[in-house]
């Protein structure tokens, strides 16, 4: 027997989530059942697109139920074993969320081969966000030679895979994020322009700045005001990549869409949004990909670390006010 | 010596035109110089997107110039030939504009093989509107079988022709038009629910309601609560062909964007804005497709036609408040 904490969705927010939606419990774990395996976490994932699920609306992912934990991506280690072929210390992903511990059929989580990565890597870099930044950019936008790439939300864990894989391919990358340290770690991975949005009035006449001629690829993780810049500096027959709207995640009443969207239609502009989930095709020729561009030092990520379960929620938050250089995480246990 | 009646652009427009912006003219033709050729239109065109070439601002065509005729596309026949190739009384298409007569070099022209058809088709179903149909639904939406198809602004000369292409195809048309005249011709033409759009005050309701799962192809001729209603029932992976936003062409602030953009993310929304220019090299194959539709009954269409260079501006300006049904033409000499 042993215990583990968890973190509920006590209600569900109007605007921007309070620590009051969230519930703190600890429930006991029965020995594994026969084909199950427990597990307990080393690292989980806080990400933007959880916002969606804690409304009660259909998207592309179910909403959260009340009362039951937050599900989400974890990595951790088996400790005990009552299915065949794991055993104690095999190191898991899985998709049960934010709990300490856990008990599941042993079909229903992935044994990890970290590649000489480190497990977190496999929330971020190496995991769905890393993913998500090269569908993006490769099988939506369509990256071709000589495309000047422009990328929202640059210093996240998304984005800076993006910025990276574009710079890695030859390409001109502007990224803009927010504050001296993202620009900094910005510049350290090599983009060719950063904007740190926190410091510019227009964002257009900025963009327009860095990329006169303008841009080929847009890579929206942001959505508002960025999505209204790229339109402005958006070259004939450009591509976006509608990856993330984090701007309006926590609107209570319908956000103005772009008021330039007319120049979808002067530009010829093709916009297509996505998401990683249908795209798991992928995953193969992303992780031989990404292990080439780690051994030639072509693809560098940040974490930024929040301790201990009951953090989760503030960890969470945290993403809407940009507290996170390179991927959210919370490490456990 | 001959004389033209010409319409010129005035003064710029703020908002919705007035006759003000525009004025007459009546210039003398001397005799083509050599290489030249006279013509003396038929009929003229006038089309939404001439809305936007009023405008001093940068767009895919170039701003019509202050005291000069307004430009479009005409039918004519050749009343004097300096030309090798050209004889009196061939039929040409050209795009010098809102007048009754010009010279030209001949290359300037385009002589017109009319396959059956009647001059001025050459403006509407079997010229710019019809190949804009034609791109936006095969080339830009990807028409596929067992496609659902909204179409805005189905009563019109590119829309009409856009839901019977996709009811040739043997696909299920939504088709979206105001007043009665409209909604009898949209069933004429066999659309399978014809929307009224000023009778109902829910567009997203009404939608929801003739496709209960959801449209895979939206062709946009409106933008505003059209596309807003397209994007609430938008399966996951449709495709938006947006051809025209004319509901926005005489906004004079910025107009709201899609309230609802998110759903671009949320339902993987492909939306791409086209120019049908950019797609002459269709113009082929259009036509040889259009030809055999034609033959075996399955496309109809209809024109709005207002008699006399001087009614040109006003032909032009009942666009806006769609006055036409099919395509508006103004008939010459």
């Amino acid at each position: 027997m042993t215990t583990s904490t968890e973190i509920r969705l006590a209600s569900r927010p109007t605007g921007m989530p309070t620590p009051e939606n969230f519930e703190v419990a600890t429930v006991e774990l029965p020995d594994p059942a026969p084909g199950q395996i427990q597990v307990r976490n080393q690292w989980m994932s806080v990400d933007p697109y959880m916002r969606g699920r804690m409304n009660d609306t259909r998207s592309y992912a179910a909403p959260f139920e009340l009362g039951k934990a937050m599900q989400g991506g974890a990595v951790g280690t088996v400790t005990a074993s009552n299915a065949e072929g794991y055993a104690e210390g095999d190191l898991v992903r899985s998709f049960f969320g934010w709990r300490e511990a856990f008990n599941a059929p042993a079909a229903a989580v992935e044994k990890l081969d970290t590649r000489g990565l480190p497990p977190q890597a496999f929330l971020g870099v190496a995991g769905m966000p890393g993913l998500t930044a090269y569908t993006g950019l490769l099988r939506i936008a369509q990256l071709k030679d000589g495309d000047t790439v422009f990328v929202s939300g640059a210093a996240g864990a998304v984005g800076s895979l993006v910025c990276q894989i574009a710079k890695a391919k030859g390409h001109t990358v502007i990224g803009s994020a927010g504050g001296a340290e993202k620009i900094a770690f910005l510049k350290e991975i090599g983009v060719d322009h950063a904007i740190d949005y926190k410091a510019e009035n227009n964002l257009s006449r900025a963009l327009h700045r860095t990329a006169p001629d303008g841009i080929d690829v847009y890579f929206d993780n942001v959505g508002g005001d960025h999505l209204e810049a790229a339109l402005n500096n958006a070259k004939l027959f450009s591509r976006f990549a509608i990856c993330g709207l984090i701007s309006a995640y926590n609107d209570t009443g319908p956000p103005a869409g772009p008021r330039n969207f007319v120049q979808v239609l002067a530009r010829s502009v093709r916009m297509e949004g996505f998401i990683v989930s249908n795209h798991a095709d992928l995953e193969p020729a992303f992780l031989a990909d990404l292990s080439g561009w780690v051994k030639e030092d072509k693809v560098k990520w940040r974490e930024t670390v929040v301790e201990g379960i009951v953090k989760a929620p503030e960890a969470f938050l945290g993403l809407f006010s940009g507290q996170n250089l390179g991927k959210m995480l919370v490490k456990l246990g």
